[in-house]
This record gives C-alpha cells, sequence and structure tokens, in this order.
C-alpha cells in the first residue's frame, strides 16, 4: 500500500506508487486476462482505492470511480433520460461509458449502493459480458478492454447490507488488510515528510489501538490517519495535540473510551 | 449444464451448447407446444440462464431477458409514457415487444422485482394469453409463438420475497442443481483449458463446500467460480492463490469460516 | 366452472362455457337486475374470472378486467391527467370508462391494491352510483347497465391487506370453491384432450393435495394445474414428470414436504 | 335514517327523505346559524352521508362529498397547479370551490385522509374561518354561507388513525347508531320493495348479528345490507341464499364463524 | 386570552382583544425589541394564534401564520421552482416573503412539520439571522422588523415529534395554560351572547374535565369548546344536547369514558 | 467562544471575535496548510459555527455554511437539472461552487443529512481531493485554497444517525465544550450589553444546569441562551420571567423536572 500526494486519476502518465503485499498485482493481472469481474474486500483507508489507480495506470487503462451510497440506484450507473429542447434523451451513466468505451469501472463500497445496482451487474459479469439497457432497448457487448471491479469493507456487513451469493459468486475476489509495521512506517514518513524515527511510535500505537477494534471501537487507525497525524506534526503542531486530534477523536464520542485511549497514546508516544 | 464462452443471446446462428441433466429439455419443448409458461428454480450459476438460451436457440425463437430487482416494476415491462417534442409518447417495455413479436421472454429472479409485477403476468400466463395495458388502453393477444419464462432461487425465499400461490399455480415448473462430478469436470475443463487431471480436485473440493451449504455458508461453490478457478490456475496462478480468490474469500468474510475452509482446501487440492 | 382454451374477453359472439355448482348464476343476475355491486371469493384457479366472462356474455355486456397489484392505485383505475402537445389531457382510466359506457367492471385481487381504490368505490356502491373524479371536478351517475365485480382469495387475506367493514358491507359476496370430483374430470378432460379414465387418478391426488393446505402447504392444486398436467400428459410426457412438473414442483420449495408429495403422487398416480 | 333510490346530490329539487332519531337536525340547523364545523361519528351505513344530502337539501345549500382515502392529501382538497400550454395554472380542489362559492363541504371518513388534510382545516375552523392557500399566496375568508362537515367510525380508530385533540375539539360532534327495530323495517321494506312482514325476520337476524360486533365480528349487518338481502327476496332468490349471500358472506371469511352465523340465521329467518 | 368574532389577520386597523394572563406581553416586546425568536407552548385552544394576533397588530407588524403538518417540508417555507412559460421560475414561501418584507412569521404546531423544516430556521434564529436559499444561492438577511414565532402542545409531545434541544435552544419560551375561573367566564359570556350565570355552570364542567386529563382523556376540553357550547344554548338547543355535542362527543369514542362524563356533566350542569 | 452581534457571513472586512480555549486555531491552521478536512464535535451552541467563522475571515477565505437535515441529499450539495427555456441545465450546490471557487465549505450538523451526502464527500477527503459529479460526467479537483469543515453533536448521535468509521477516519477531528466561568461570563455581558456582576449568577445556574445533562435533561444551557437571558434583563425584564422563559421553558416540558429546576434557580439567582 502506498499513498501519493499526486492525484492517480488525473495525471494519466505517471503510474501511482504501490508496493504489493501479496499476490494481489499477479491476480489482478489475471483476472483481467480471462475478463474475470474483481471484488476487493478490506477495513477502511487499507488502500483498495489506491491499488485500483496503481492496476489501471500499469495495464495503462482508463479508470472510471463511482462512490457507491445509500440512495445510488442502477439509472445512476446505466444512465437515464433528460429533458432537452422539449426532447428526452438518453445519457449514459458511468458503467455504461466504461462498457462503451473499455477500462476498469470501479464502485467503491458497492454494499451500500441500492439493491437494484447489484442485479444490473449481473449479465455483465457471466460470460455474457453484456449490458441491456431496458429503458433504451439497447444490448452492450463489454469489449475485450472492459474490467468490472468492486470493492466493499466487510467489517460493515450485516443483515441488510450484504451482497446476495448470486452477486459475489460472480467475482475473482482479494482481501486486504493494513501494511506490516516496517512498510506501514516507511509510506507514513515518504507521504507526511517526518522522519521515520518520530513515525515509529505513531505506527505502534496505530497497532495498539487496531487491536481494541471490536472491543472498545468499531474499526482500527488507517494508515491514512496516520498520514495526517504526521504531517501535522511535521507542519509544527505538538505531538499529543496531532495524536489527539487524528487518532483519538475520529475513533471515538465516548468520554470513558476516549479517556482510556489517551492513556494508551501517552504510555507509547512521548 | 455448460458454460460456453462465447455470448449465447448475441449469435443467433449457433446453438448455445448445454447437455441436459433430466428431462428439462423434453418437459420446455411440451411446455412451449401446449402454450405454457414455465418456472425455472435452482441454486446460483447452476446453468438456468444458459439452458433458456439453448432451448430459444435449438427451437429458434428470439429470446429477451431481463434481470429483475427490488426496484423493477410493471412498467419496466410493460412500457411507460416518455416526453417526445413536447407530447407524451408511449414506448413499449421489453415483455410488450416479445408479446407483439413473439419469442421467449425470460424473467430471471423473479422474486426480485416488485409485486406488481407477478401480478402483471396473471393474464398472460391462464387461457387468456393476454397483456392488457392499462395506461394505453390497448388488450394486447399473445401470439402462438410467445412464451414466458421466470427463475428464481428457493434458497433465498423468505417471508417477503417469495411467489404468491396465485402466482406460481400458473406455472409448469422445473427444479435445477449442480452437474454430477465426471460431467462438472467435462464441463469446467472445457470452458477453462485446464486439463481435466487438474480440474477434478477442484470438483471435488467444490463438493465439500456445497455440502457445508445452510451450516456454515449461506451458498455453495458454484460452476461458474469453478470455471473462474481453473481458468486463473490455467493463466499461471498458484493453485492455492485461485482457490482462496475464487472458492473462499467470494463465500464469506468470517474469518473462522474462512480459516476452516481453508484447511479444507488444503487437505484435498495440493 | 368451466376452462376453455378461447380467449372469453376477445370474442363477443360466444359464450364461455360454464356449468355452475350452485346459485352463483340467479344471484348474479338478480344483484344485476337491482343494480348491487359483487363479491366473489375464493381460491386461486377455481374459476371466478372465468364466471365473470361467462356472465358478462350471457347478459351480453361488455368486461373490463383489471388485475389489482400493490402499486395499484385509484388513478390507474379513474384516469389521470398526461402531457399532450403541451398541454395536461385528461385520460380515463378503466374504471371510468366502464362507468361512462356502461358493463361489468371487474377488479381481480382486490385486496391486492392500494387503499384509495377500495374507498374510491364506495360512492359507486352505495345508493348514489356515481363516481366524483376530484381532479376533473365531474361526477359521473352510472347508468343502469353499469355493475362493478370485485374478487379476492381469503386465502391471503392478513392484517395488513383485507377490505375494511365499511368496503366489504357495500357488496353482495358468493363464495367459490373448488368442482366436486366427476365434474372435474369432466373439466379436466375436456380442456387437455387426455381421456377421462387417464384424468380421474389426477384429480384423485389433487384431493389429496389439496387435504394439505394450511398444514404443509399454503394452497392447494388448482385445477388449471390439472388441466398443465393433463396437457403435458397428452403430449407425450411421462406421468411421473408431468406430476412433479405441475402439481408439485409449483406448490413447494421445501425438500422435505416436496418428498412427501412425490410419495403421495406416487401412490395414487402410476 | 332513510336511504332512498334517488340519487340526493345529483337531483336538487327534492328533498332526500330522513327521518330523525334524535336532535340531529336541531343540532345541525344550530351549528349551521352559528357557523359551527360539524363532525359526525357513527358505523358503517348508519345514515350520516344521506343525513348530510337531507340537510343540505332542506337548508337549500349545494353539497360538495369528499370520500378521503389514505393517499387523499390536502392538495386534493385545496388544489394544485397543473400544466396548460407550458404554463402551470392554479387548479381549486373542492374544499377551495366550496370556501369560494358557500354551501356545505363533506368530508367522509375524514380519519383515512393523510394528516395533513386535517391541519388545513384548523384556520378553517376556529373563528379565523379562513383557508390560506399556500402555493398561491391567496387567504380565502369562508362566506357565511359556508360549512364544515366530517365523519369517521369510531369503531376503527385506532392509535395510527385517529384525529389529533387539536383538531377534534374544533368541531361539535354528533353520534348515530341504528334505528330502533319498528323504523328499520319500515326503511327497508320502502327501500327493497318486500312487504314489512318479511323483512321483519331479517331486522331481528341483523340485531342478533350486530350483539356479536367487537366479538367474532368486525362490524355488524347495516342497514344497507338489509336492504340488499331484501331486495335479492323480492327479486325471486331464495331467502336462505339471499341472507348468505348479504348478511353473512360479507362479514367474515372465517369458516368457523360463518357456520356459527348461519346456525344463527336458520333459527330466525325461514 | 380572548377570542373575538372578528377575524384578526384580515383586519388591519383594529387590534383583536387580549387580556394578558401574566408577562407574555412585556415578554413579547423584550423579545422583539432584542431581535429574539419566540417559543409558544400551550394545549389545545388556550389562545395561543389569538396571543400573536393581539401582539402583531399592537406593535403594527404584518403576521403571516402557517399550520404545520407531515408533510409541510422546508420548500413548503422557503420557496419552489414552478413552471411558467416553459422555464422554472422561483416562488417565495411565507418564511421568505416575511423576510424579505418583514414581520411576524408564526408557524403554529412546529412539531407536526418534518425535520427539515426545524433546520431551515436554524440560521435564522441565532445571531446570523439570515435565511440561506440553497436552491437560489441566495443568502436574505433578516431586517430589524422581521420575528419568528413558533408554538406546539407539549402535551402531544413522544419520541418522534419534538424539537430537538439544539432548535428549542433558539427560542425564548412562553408557557400558556387556560384562563382562571372568572376571566374564562367572562370570555365565553361575551363571544357567545349567553349571560355569564349561565356560563358558570359550563365552566365548572370544563375545569372537572380538564382535571381529567391523562387519565380518561387526552386532552381537556378548550376554550373554544365552551364558546361553542355557549353558542347553542343561547341559540336554542336544550342545555344537555348542547353540553354532549360540544364538551362530551369531541372529547372521546369510548362508551365508558362517555357514559362517566355525562355523569359528570348531569351533576354540574342541569 | 465569543458571539458578537455582527453577521459574521456577509461583512467580509473584519474578523468575527473569537478567543480561542485551547489549540484549536492551530490546528486549523495546520489542517488547512497540509489541505486536510476538519470534523468539530461539540454540545449546542457552544461556538463551533462562531470558529468557523472567525478561521474563515482571518485565513482570508469565502466561507459558505449548508445546515444539514434529514432531507438534504447529495444533489442539494452537488448540484441537479432545472429546466429552463424548455432545456434541462445543470446548477451547482454549494459544494460545488466551494470546489470551483476555492474557500471553505462547513456542513454544520453532518449526521442529520441523509447518507448519500457522506459518501459524497469520500473523494473530496482522501487524496485525490476530486469531486465527481456523475449526473455531468464531470470530475473536478479541488484547488489548494478549498477546505472541507463538518460538525455534529456527540449527544444526539445514535445508532441510526452517526458517521460510519470510513467517513469519520478522513477528518483530523477537533472536540469543542462550553468556555470556563470567567470567560463565559465576559461573553454573555458583552453580548448582552448587561454588567459582568449580574451576569455571574446566570453564568453560576448555567453550570449548576449543564450539571443535569443525561439525567433530567437532554442537553445543558448554551452560551446563547445565556445572551438571551441576560439581553431581556438589560431590556427591562424581571430577573425570574428571564430565567424562566430563556434557561427553564427552552430546556423541558416536563412538569415535575421545571418545578424542580425552578426551585434551582431561585436558589441560585435572586
Amino acid at each position: 500500500m502506498n499513498i501519493a500526494l499526486k492525484n492517480p486519476s488525473l495525471s494519466g502518465y505517471e503510474i501511482p506508487a504501490y508496493s504489493p503485499s501479496g499476490q494481489e498485482c499477479a491476480l489482478f493481472e489475471s483476472a483481467w486476462l480471462r475478463q474475470l469481474p474483481l471484488l476487493l474486500k478490506g477495513p477502511t483507508g487499507c488502500g483498495k482505492t489506491r491499488f485500483v489507480a496503481h492496476m489501471a495506470a500499469k495495464l495503462g487503462l482508463p479508470l472510471s470511480t463511482v462512490s457507491c451510497h445509500d440512495d445510488l440506484a442502477a439509472a445512476d450507473l446505466t444512465g437515464r433520460y433528460l429533458l432537452k429542447g422539449g426532447d428526452t434523451v438518453w445519457v449514459d451513466g458511468p458503467l455504461t461509458r466504461a462498457v462503451r468505451e473499455g477500462g476498469i469501472c470501479y464502485l467503491d463500497e458497492i454494499v451500500e449502493a441500492r439493491k437494484d445496482v447489484a442485479v444490473v451487474l449481473h449479465p455483465l459479469t457471466d460470460d455474457r459480458r453484456i449490458l441491456p439497457l431496458e429503458r433504451t432497448g439497447e444490448v452492450l457487448e463489454a469489449p475485450p478492454g472492459f474490467m468490472l471491479v468492486v470493492s466493499y469493507n466487510p467489517g460493515y456487513q450485516n443483515l441488510l447490507k450484504s451482497l446476495k451469493p448470486s452477486t459475489r459468486q460472480r467475482f475473482v475476489a482479494i482481501e486486504f488488510d493494513f501494511l506490516p509495521r516496517a512498510r506501514e512506517i516507511a509510506v507514513v514518513a515518504e507521504e507526511s515528510g517526518l522522519d521515520a524515527a518520530r513515525v515509529a511510535p505513531l505506527v505502534d500505537l496505530a497497532h495498539r489501538l487496531r487491536a481494541l477494534k471490536g472491543h472498545d471501537l468499531e474499526e482500527g487507525v488507517s494508515t491514512r490517519l496516520l498520514v495526517y497525524c504526521a504531517s501535522l506534526v511535521d507542519s509544527g503542531l505538538s505531538l499529543r495535540d496531532a495524536v489527539i486530534a487524528t487518532m483519538i477523536e475520529p475513533l471515538t464520542d465516548e468520554p470513558d473510551v476516549k479517556a482510556a485511549l489517551i492513556e494508551v497514546a501517552d504510555a507509547i508516544v512521548r
């Protein structure tokens, strides 16, 4: 995992830095080669979005990202009719554009979307690889250069929000986790500008806080928050103020939990 | 069941390969002959969609497939008024087109659709065989060449999502299941390009995992996932990586269940 | 009850065959004579729709049928404003057309409709016999030749879906049930083309399965499914395959129940 | 209470027959004189609607009736903008018309309407007697000749559907009940054409069935159903068939309850 | 409290009579002076609306009243786009008009409104005193002559319908209650025309019935109902008929409660 | 915290007074410098909105504030299509305008908004800093001068309304609380015009009432209410009337709680 300050989706000429932690790059390339759709699972801020940007740039493919949410419906992906000059004119959605033009369509946090979205993906994710547009009567055949990638955070999954087996079983799946200690120190140091020696105790604190996930905390500290913390320290804020503002306040509102976390932080970071 | 890489719904000139596992072809033809609607029941990825494509091609009938979902309403099937040049113009939906022109209209995962869809089918599925379009005042009589086929996965059925008896009792019904071992090995080998000897332990693993359905797993491994797995192996990925990415990660997010499945996999596939 | 292959609602020149099982024809005629609305109650596929078609033809009245569903609102019956050439133009719904022109308006499965539908019927079903169109400001007086008929299946009735007493008490009501054995054999033989001797055990099986309603089955086998079964046998399918496809699979998805039903079938039909 | 076959709301020249059972006519006139709004409470089919028609004709006032239902919103009463020739044009609803022109506006089953309806009535039912049209910015002052009458059936009242005290306390209220025996016999005989001697046991049966309300029956037999029953008998149907079709089937779907009611009927009517 | 027959909101030239029962007039004037928003709390029909009309007239301010209800949304207060001649044109809502032109905007029963209404009030009720119109991009600054007044009945407050602390704490609040005995007798006598001696026992009865609030009655008798009762008596109706129609039937539908209330009434009023 | 009577968002030339109670100003500037989004947590009326106005003026940045509510959807922030002259024209929402033009976009009470709002913020709050407009197909890159600030009151947070970890972990977070005694007295005196000696007991009372939060009171007295109270006293109202109208009535409707609070007030303020 590797968080660069450059915006990967807007600069087509350089490959966003990413150092693989397993076989995820080989798996992505195999899936791409065999035209299989991909599902990325993993916690908040562990680098899934960056990984997709990295692979898209490496394979020379355009990337279109959609952040899914409660009100995202199939029509937001496929397109809808708009009024123009008194007529209703069809306007492609991001998925339809990607199917027409090829490239990767990345649906982030797919379980958040309305259920009709998942099912719209079905004919695109079996051997037919087609996108039927019911409203226009078109049936688009995905070109070889089209790939569908979706992601979600299993930690949130519940009865109401999960992928149905009939949807999940259409994807090759990869699980992501946080980086090992040395790698995470290097990444945070590079991203924030703070030297590695001062980053190390912050990463140690993050490991301690991640171990509390499921007990006092809903989710552990992400690498992103570590970068925030080191950045604030680098820009002159006191270590303690930075830790509280980035590694404790964003995790909880409970006074008791917060006091316990500050105690943990004071013991590790000083 | 037989999964070909060609797209059956777009190439009218060849019949998608399908080797029947029972009387389903004879039943389909009898239903077609007597103008009776058909209901296909069975688990995810066992070949229902392929079967319909096969029979449509064999009988020389056009096929129109609709993937049903939570927000699919009757009007999405029958049609709706759109604004054109200041007027509202009626535009046929896929069901209306199929009734006007003949051929098979296949509604995949019918229980997902909104309830008004099921009831719109009623006058089409009794001896009247008519489609009344309330909004336009038309009453369409289905031609002899029209056939309605619907499918669903009984494993999902629950109190909120099921077909009412008054709808179910309008269909001749066929239940589908996975292929027997030898047949599934042959199909996966042919679809993936991997030789049968290397496919065999994957199929054995699938049988073991399917036996866990209802206990630790919501749904067993589909033939589709087996084809994915063999394809990734065929393209050079290690056997273990491929098995985890296609036969374990897509089935569960529970760390305990996942560990148990990997143990099962390690014992069978090596 | 009598299921003919001809479409009764489209051919005005012949009366759909129907042999009454009680005083239902006399009751219908009396209600028609005294301008009283009629409510038909009874299980799925027992012939309510056919009965209405028969009486309409017999009395020489046009018949307009509406299948009610969850999203059917009052405006679907009375009419709505549509955009035409920049203006909003009122378009009559099926109920309004029937009130203007006379004839029978038949609302099938009335309890499925949205509640505003039931109440729209109120001024039509008391001595006023008027249909106020709030949106246009019109008040239509039903002509003597107008009759309202509604139906529902009491087996489905629950707390959420039932007719309010203030609606029910506006109708003369008739209960329907399945035909006696000899009559049902004759009907199925005639409809399917299979000879009565081969139909008889199928009817016996249906009687056995109907007795299970409320225990293992939500609803018993309809006469329609019997006709399906005999038709498939008549077209060459094996008796057992036909029975499973039409009298067992459409009734249940439960493996245990299904096995028990097949045992019952094997004992009676061979 | 008195049910005539003539349509009171369409024929302005005769007063619909109504024989008062208490001080309801005097109360209505006093409320009218002092410009107070009126609330009528009572069971299904006991004559509330007829009473309003009678009083409107007696006082020489135009009458506008709205049957309330689940989807009736304030805008259905006050009016809404419609598109005409490219412009949005305001069209008055029935309440606004009544306020502009004077006369009685009768909202039947007010508790069924959406809650915004009740509150729209507030400024009309206190000493301001105004109807503010928020959408147009108008504030209409009700003329002395305007009167608001609403009704509901307390038997249905539940937590979800009831008038808030702040609404109820704006009305003078009258409770209605069924007619005493002799009066009901006379009314049914006159309405149906059947002679009083044959009507008497029907009324006796109705009294017995009304006593079961709250126990086995949700609502007792209305006078309207008695008129239906006598009408069918008068047109030649057997007494027992008519009783079942009008006084038992419309009341219940429960086989046990139905059997018990038939026993009661057989004991009283023969 | 004081209920006059004149319509205070339509006649700008006279001040609606109101005799204060505490410091409410001084409080209103202080809040007005310091540009603070005001919240009025109190039971149904105790004179909150009249109080606002009185103060508006006294301070020479235009008054705009909105009765809130379940479907009242922010856009109903701020304004919305309407189609005119093919364009969408912005039309101010009553709150926006009041902010533009100054004067009192009174939102009656604010807790009934949809929640977005309460939050739209926030920037108007802190020191910013602005109304941002998100849809048009305007930010209106309230002139010194603008004052916001809201009211609700705490008796209805429940978990679903209450003002959030972040909304409540933006208002100066006054609680209202019914008038003391002598004052209420005087007011009812003046409003109804009935002499005070005959009004006195009615007020005594009201006090008795108000004491039952929370036990058998959801809400006590309002002063408005007392005026209704005295008015009907004054126009010739018997005392008992008037009491039942105005002080008992509007309060309850329960036969037991009603019988008990009539007993109370018979003991006090005769 | 510091509440000025001038409107900070409308007068660009002066900096709204604000005296920091901790490192919040330094933290804000660091976050601004490193282009990190900011989350402000704290109780009602403790000065979060004022703090943002102060920092915006200090840094010379335009400020756009959106009060979030239950019906605020992503499209209210990003923009929507409107009809103009027969065409649909895209109109930017406040967030899109801020991204295009730079400056601070402040979303007040973010947890109140619909969930799609939170997720729309994701691509703006990671290293991409982009705002994809799905409906128009644009991808806006935030300029260095853009900063996103959100706030909420943890006291309201519940299961239904909270920020998901994947959203929270995208923000640097600061917690706010009420001012210490001496500082609050100074602020209230300055804001109201009442001298500090008379303000002191009011602040003491507020501290007492804040201690009851969570027991009898949902929320403690805000500094805003203290300013209201002192303002009313300054304009001549009696101390007790002012305290009841601003520090007791706005907090509770429970007669028991109110009586207890008045007792507390009478002991402290006299």
